[in-house]
C-alpha cells in the first residue's frame, strides 16, 4: 500500500507519539502467514517515507541514517498495512518480506529460544550472509 | 512455561542487551492465531520473574514499578516461549492471552489503521474498561 494524500500523512505522524530521540519502534510481521520478522525504528522522515513509497524505510540507530530496508541485500519489505497503538507509541507494519528480514540470513530476528538448559538457536540459516551483503 | 534452573535465566539475562535504561522493549504475540497483541518494557526482574513463574510481567514506564500484567484487569497473559532476537534487544513473548489485551477493551492494541483518507479505527471494543478496572 501507498497512501497518496497529505491528509494522511498528516494524520499518521500526529498520531504518533516520537520518543525523545525522535523515534517509535516498528515491528514488522509478514502480512500472510503472521510470522513476527523483526523490530527496527522510524523517525519522521523514515515514516513518510514509507507511506508514500509502500518500501518500508527504517532509521538506523547505529548508522544514524535512514535504512531502505535491503537498499544493501535486496531483502525489501513491502507494505501492506500500517497499524499505529493505543497510545501512539509502537507501530505494526504488515509487510511483504522478500527473502530473509535478519542479517544472519534467517528468515526472522527471533531465533534464540529460552530453554530449561539455556538459550537455544530454533531456526536455520537459509542464506548465507556473504551472499547478501557481498563479503 | 517457566524455567526451572537457574542456568536457563542467566543466560537470558545474559543474552539481552538492555537500553541505558535496563529496559528491553518486549513484542506479546498470541502463540496459536499469530495475534500481535501490544509492546511493552522489561527489565532484568521482569525477565526473571516471568521466566520463573510462567505469567508474563512488564516494567511499567509509567508507574516506574512492575507490571504483573492482568493484575488489576485479570487479563493475564501465559507464556507459551520466550524468544530474544538476534543482537539481544528485542523480546518476542509468545503467550496466551486471557480476555484482551488493550487497555481500551480491545484484544490487541493496533487498531489504528493509516488509510487514503487518514487514520482508522479498525477493530471494535470486545470489553467495557470500566467493568475491566471496576470505574
Amino acid at each position: 500500500m501507498t497512501v497518496t494524500t497529505d491528509t494522511a500523512v498528516r494524520e499518521a505522524l500526529a498520531a504518533i507519539a516520537f520518543d525523545a530521540n525522535g523515534l517509535v519502534p516498528a515491528i514488522a510481521q509478514q502480512h500472510d502467514s503472521g510470522e513476527v520478522l523483526m523490530l527496527a525504528w522510524m523517525n519522521r522522515d523514515a515514516v513518510t517515507e514509507t507511506l508514500r513509497t509502500g518500501n518500508v524505510c527504517y532509521w538506523s540507530r547505529s548508522r544514524g541514517r535512514l535504512w531502505r530496508k535491503g537498499e544493501t541485500s535486496g531483502q525489501t519489505q513491502k507494505l501492506v498495512d500500517f497499524r499505529i497503538d493505543c497510545d501512539g507509541d509502537t507501530l505494526l507494519l504488515m509487510v511483504d518480506q522478500k527473502g530473509v528480514a535478519c542479517h544472519t540470513g534467517r528468515r526472522n530476528c527471533f531465533f534464540n529460544a529460552v530453554r530449561d538448559d539455556g538459550v537455544a538457536t530454533i531456526a536455520p540459516v537459509a542464506v548465507d550472509p556473504k551472499t547478501l551483503y557481498g563479503e
